[in-house]
């Protein structure tokens, strides 16, 4: 089957990758002439526009995958494939887009009968070796009609055990995809899919923040330890109930350097953890950990909050309390419940 | 009626001055000799040591008021007195100790027949114009006794409304003081005043925070605002539902500079807003707001945390994700959810 | 002045009564005939449709206030009383609508020369007693025109103590309302105003939630208090740091009855607090307080979430672990550490 | 090696019969004649008291397994233990006791020249098949010496891949088991481990919640979307960012039952989570998520808090809000913004 990758970046290239690699034909095109020439001497058909792209289609329907920054570049991208596509050919946004986006974007381009699929991809710059997890919205015959670049794409199989009792269900989900619905849902379930994410990462980071800082001299010094995290990362691998693929990436960025010292702690969000926390809000679901996961990446990126400006000026008002001044106070780490006179 | 103080700082000092004030004679004591000098020029009998103060008493039973920090000094002058002390003499812990230590030391200076009582004294350094608000643990009898200082000190009916439909209760909770029940609910009690006045803090704190960040380059621009934190903190504090005097605090902050610029955000916390936590865990009470407010502050005392790096070397894992470089970073403020690709 | 006043309830119908007093002319619309007929008989002006209404008006440029429940109610008056008036004529909406409804709608209605001002408006039933605090948006011009009917509302200076330090900044906010900025910018306050609220009001809620639990059989029978959180209430209204209004209507509350039997524990939400995360989120402000009280709330709607189910499901996973059948099972309060095995 | 094991419940019986099918010999005590009776029938000595159990090993030093739910039962039969060996004899408390209590007996235990070891065992009841993951506090001499029977019960290495980059470190980590340092911090990371699993396992409970009730009936028909939670669960187990071994467990309970009608979302909990929440307090450490999770886990077991009633009577306090019915209310599942007039 031939498709076009729109965006050859870390995802987009390696999806083509491991397209071509399954025998499907490529089209590609990226602003980029670079990524997409590379992708040339590798066996794809290389534009150097969309009009172009659209062109080098060899039969029809054509399929069309945009794997570009979720926002205004995808936005204008598939505005401007309905401007060229024709009936029946098909967009894909294989980004991270807001899933009422894709809603909306269906409805649009079902005016001029082009069909629409949305695909929340997950799997990361491992997924070219690993398969790429995929959460499919559209409607159902175009999401058929794809099945074989899902295929190609997903995992499969492999040598994960079947789940037990699982004897009915949607057998594409045992591959590593699955249709969720109609448009806007494979988004919809992979930015919760991201939410998730945040809050399990976070839930190792506190862990690991407390199990590094046991030997603080806060503490009465019996109860210091001084824990070796590589080690516990990597006990943890195995056999433990909290066994996971992140925690295999922690295990391996701690072997590295058990002080993360390459890292800052500056910890970018993007959009799907952001709107996690609003769907929650819209179905009232209370959602502590996720949200919590998120403002913690808010925290990370900023030197001191104004909230905390106001705490201080509050705690100046009513205790007279002056406040330690930053990180290279000598009270900085400390915090003593037992320093503070009452107030 | 004569009573002694021990710990002559913001608070010691202005308690002393309250009690002469009301007619009661104050045997003073402090390790530095100019708060004691100070306070024996305006009618206090200063003493050089603590055996000097026990000395120092016309009369019997004596009680001993101990205002000092939290901890081991605390825990150390409170078994001091014990030794010096006499059988019906009475210990008062004024500070901000944790009220296990206080069902202890009950029991330990009972032994001696020594009367312990806990006193949780709200007010900070304005205390001594309006009044201490006192939560109060110990036997009846003795708590009976003290009347007179309590009363005195409490900030007594004034012109704050009665409360509608209040016909029974301790009346004594409309002066500004209660007994609270035996040795350690006094504390306990002002342990979960400080928990909360950390939740509400927090609150005005983050509602600010998002009022001054409404102008943020990262909104469209037709939904910016400038908005003037003064002035809204002071309309606020005038028929709005959430008026109260940590407003009227903060808005006077507001008022001298609304940029809070003499502020660093560095925050301390004492022992109660972490006995609070500890105390809703024992009892399997959900208490999501006050331990927020309470990380918030850990949180606000660090460059970074190991955890967010922990974050930043996962994303690295799974995304390549490189992370911002700090908040020089030009996407710093910004973590602008269409700038990241799907991964 | 003349003013038109849509909306009787419990808001619109005290809104009417204080301006009227304060020597103001009313026309007044409600859909239900009997709170027009009552404030007729006040001396309002009652029309029985919004046309009637808007010919009523003896002068121009016509104001009418609307005060109706935010949402679709809001909208259609809105717009219908957009085809209604004329140049130069005001909408101000005092209710509490998403402050981007309000950026949208006085862009609308600018197509026609109409003018448009937001007005948060906090005070609840005690407003017309104890005036209301009002956050306003809209073009100046229009805001500094309607002063008298603001003035009127507003609380004034009454016996609330000036703020130390605040020499200069908007005088109307001394009598408790602002001109907060462009239309949007009063709802926008208003909003934040509401979030606060959410997180104050939980605040004192886990607080008393943990004195109530003080005396839990799952605690050392040493350390149980049996404390009277009304008294308790009553004590911190005096002096305490945390004294509030909000803490007012706890303290008359739980004077009433210590045990809140007549209340279930069912807490809705309206809108602002939702909106509040909302903006923090675009913001990238941290929110953990003002979300946690959010989340407590639309968890208080439920029996159990089906999150809950799922971590039952995982516990049953991983150790076997068969759940507790409920609050009527024996281990229902308890949760006690020590009764789990290791798993 | 001949090893003694106390309490042969789930965790306990199937550490004796990993240990036996690796050719160690167990003596075994369970107060229930039953599973000790079992055990002798594949293997085991079986003993009827402690007495015997000590007298029924062949050689020394002895080394005793305590395999009992933490908390009193494993003090007494340790303290008891202490009576009863003899020097070098070690006691392993392979349960979840509180790291404090673990540092107190050792330097009980040591005053008799007995060895104490504390070990972590994770693993549950698949443990027997999977191997335990195992972290072991205690003196290196005590530790090398039991080295065959932690050998014996770990995952070792299986099919799971090695950490890149991972080059030195305990080579034993990669068995499945660590040395992680003295008396204590065997449990403390196995505490910590735990708290993870909480924040784990709430992220993925709170990101199904939200899929769930994606098909509300608050939410605008055309974004209502009925996911199938069972494939959701299932692709995510293939090739995505989140998969692990409680999205496992996750799947599987959903594949059996989508709704999982057969729990009733009544969430308990042991000591470790909330031991968590002190160390981190302690320490200064934020721990925003795993907080949220060990409180989602409190409220689960309630009706309603007495705090949601404090919140229900200010509501009614400031704005004559008058609060639902609870579930059976019309509005309950609903908490429409639009439904709320100003306040």
């Amino acid at each position: 089957m031939q498709i076009g990758v729109i965006g050859l970046g870390r995802m987009g290239g390696n999806i083509c990758r491991r397209l071509m690699k399954a025998g499907h034909g490529c089209v590609v095109f990226d602003a980029d002439a670079k990524p997409r020439e590379a992708l040339a001497k590798e066996g794809a058909i290389a534009a150097a526009s969309l009009e172009a792209m659209v062109k080098a289609f060899t039969g029809k329907p054509r399929a069309v995958w945009v794997m570009l920054p979720a926002g205004r570049i995808t936005e204008e991208t598939v505005a401007h494939l309905g401007t060229l596509l024709q009936p029946d050919d098909i967009v894909i946004d294989g980004g991270n887009s807001f899933y009422k986006d894709d809603i909306r974007r269906a409805k649009e381009l079902a005016q001029k009968r082009i069909r629409y699929v949305d695909c929340g991809t997950s799997g990361g710059i491992w997924g070219i070796e690993r398969g790429y997890c995929m959460m499919i919205g559209g409607d159902k015959a175009v999401v058929d009609h794809l099945d074989p670049i899902f295929a190609a794409l997903a995992p499969g199989r492999g040598d994960i055990p079947r789940t037990r009792g699982r004897t009915n269900g949607d057998a594409r989900a045992e591959q590593g995809y699955i249709h969720a619905g109609p448009p806007g849902a494979g988004h919809f379930v992979k930015m919760i899919h991201n939410g998730i994410e945040y809050g399990l990462m976070q839930a190792y980071a506190e862990g690991f923040d407390i199990l590094r800082n046991k030997d603080s001299e806060d503490l009465p010094e019996e109860e210091r330890f001084e824990l070796n995290v590589a080690d516990i990362a990597e006990v943890w691998r195995r056999g433990s109930v909290i066994s996971s693929w992140l925690l295999d990436l922690g295990a391996a960025a701690l072997a590295k350097d058990p002080q993360l010292k390459g890292f800052s702690g500056f910890v970018q969000d993007s959009g799907e953890g952001r709107w996690t926390i609003e769907a929650a809000i819209e179905e009232a679901v209370p959602a502590e950990v996720l949200s919590s996961a998120l403002f913690a990446r808010f925290r990370s990126r900023q030197g001191h909050t104004f909230a905390e400006k106001v705490l201080s000026a509050m705690r100046l008002g009513f205790g007279g309390h002056v406040e330690g001044q930053g990180p290279a106070d000598p009270d900085a780490g400390s915090g003593m419940p037992s320093k503070d006179a009452a107030k």
